[in-house]
């Protein structure tokens, strides 16, 4: 029975592939150096809904409808849908899918939780649970943004180390499966919570750094890949503070991730000119670069090896308030295109 | 791969048993009806704490090493833990657990979290992708009640159909292998989202009862079981109103599960003395009188078989006042003790 485990936090994972991903972005996104690969760009921040978190729920559900018709089936054939977001008590995904009648798991990872649908995803497809299951989270500014921080038409200043939540959801359908041509799901990681004793809220990409560095830590002694096995390392969301943060912790050890690594809170924005000071943030992030981006490029061949760890920050309002500081959370998914 | 799977909703379980688990609740539910029955009760509702939520968060913690000291193993034993709650951003779950540096999964069902942290840890243990996980969670009257509906001071009054929050935390320890005399973990049913367009957030078990009503009739159908075939049936927490709306509909579908059925809710205060009118609610409800009462029960052989229906609605404050509907969800798992 253990012949799945690599070690305490690592899993392998046989014949998983990702058969289709979709990703749907806001305007802003859309302006980014990405914005090419996003599936669909929302017309405003509403797409005709009458409230933001309204839309949100929306942008889960379509986001799952887009996916399953790029993995050429029906939301009928879904044996699964794992899916979690940032609002309290996850509304964008219970009642975004609600009319899709696939059976439910909600997850929560805040920013994580794109990695650790596709992780529990994976392992529920190769344990032969179900043959197809989708995984989804979405976030979205204006939703985000007066929910932890303040009302928008207040137009607070942001702190240097302050990230702009992504709009942004995105799906990852996994079969069972895999081909020459195809993405498979091959290892996967499970983070601990991580807390080094960050209070400041508006610093989440140095609070989360330790859980990534945690977690890779991990998956390499536990995999014994190097680095250099993999094309691409991305976090999500770090921004530039807690990515130079991982990458000089990780340096310490002798693991040297520079020359392949990037943050996708770093990869959406182009933080000059968009205006968004150390990145990119929100569950959305890592979804839609790596639903809407990543996998395409690894689809293309551009990519081979992908190494995806999503980092989530599992503070509230509440705990804030109550003077706690941040812990984080890191999930590791790699992926690999079958080329022979 | 296809072998585990009854049919859409439902996957057949091997060799996953419950080691131990173990159930902490508050005053008013060690007052109540089931009340010998738990391991710990609080002193009172803060635990040497400052805060409810971090009283909340210690529940978590605590019952989760109590279910694993019961299992007679170490928490570095343990692969992996499942944890949720109904505070925003699961904080309960985060803040309680981050010490005990188990890889950590959360996840989001509102009060039918304990039975997907079940269904999902035994999918997880019966894979091989886990030796030994522990699922937890946790609800505080004080913590609840302030966050959905008024300040503690304010002394609302409370409707007819409305339920109590119930202060309990609760784990589950499942493990690899099973012999006579253990419980094992022998079916889960996963539920859709149901929404039959109950607005009344006072009245959540009339919200729910649709969605446990579905999950239900989807179990049986898919296993072949008849009600018959389990000593006892429950759900957590339709409270009475719920109740009697699920066993009616039921019956209209010749489903009648009147003889063995109860509702954790029920259960758990004597609703005419305690003055909780429909009954208990809350993630620790179903938690802690299957953690803390059923699965003994079971041990001691007195029920042999067992379906555990956790239902969650799945609303948030936010959806409430934007005149949403609430969304139901219910997850099933059987149990079974194995006595030849």
């Amino acid at each position: 029975m253990s012949g799945r485990k690599c070690g305490k936090q690592t899993v392998k994972i046989d014949n998983v592939r990702v058969a289709a991903s979709a990703a749907i972005v806001g305007n802003k996104e859309a302006e980014g150096p990405l914005g090419e690969f996003f599936d669909i760009t929302l017309p405003d921040s509403e797409w005709n809904e009458t409230t933001w978190e309204k839309t949100e729920a929306k942008m889960q559900r379509e986001a799952v409808r887009l996916a399953v018709v790029k993995a050429n089936r029906r939301l009928d054939d879904i044996d699964r849908v794992l899916a979690g977001d940032l609002l309290n008590q996850c509304i964008s995904a219970g009642f975004g899918l609600r009319e899709l009648e696939i059976p439910f798991y909600g997850i929560y990872g805040a920013c994580s939780t794109m990695i650790e649908g596709i992780s529990i995803g994976s392992m529920l497809v190769c344990g032969g649970f179900a043959e197809s299951v989708a995984a989804v989270t979405s976030s979205h500014f204006c939703t985000a943004e007066r929910q932890y921080r303040n009302p928008l038409e207040y137009g607070g200043q942001r702190t240097p180390t302050a990230q702009w939540t992504v709009t942004g959801a995105a799906s990852a359908v996994l079969e069972s499966g895999v081909s020459v041509g195809d993405i498979a799901v091959t290892h996967i990681t499970a983070g601990k919570i991580v807390d080094m004793g960050v209070k400041d809220a508006n610093n989440m990409g140095g609070a989360m750094a330790p859980a990534a560095y945690d977690t890779i830590t991990a998956h390499f002694k536990e995999t014994g890949f190097k680095p250099s096995d993999y094309d691409m390392i991305v976090t999500g969301d770090l921004g530039s503070v807690g990515a130079d943060i991982l990458v000089e912790q990780l340096k310490a050890d002798g693991i040297d991730i520079s020359k392949n690594y990037n943050d996708c809170g770093c990869m959406i924005y182009d933080a000059e000119k968009q205006d968004v000071h150390a990145g990119g943030s929100g569950c959305g992030c890592i979804g839609s670069v790596l639903c809407g981006y990543l996998l395409k490029e690894m689809r293309k061949g551009r990519i081979k090896s992908l190494l995806a760890v999503g980092t989530g920050a599992l503070l509230s309002q509440t705990s804030t308030l109550q003077g706690e500081t941040v812990p984080g959370i890191a999930h590791a998914a790699t992926f690999r295109m079958i080329d022979k």
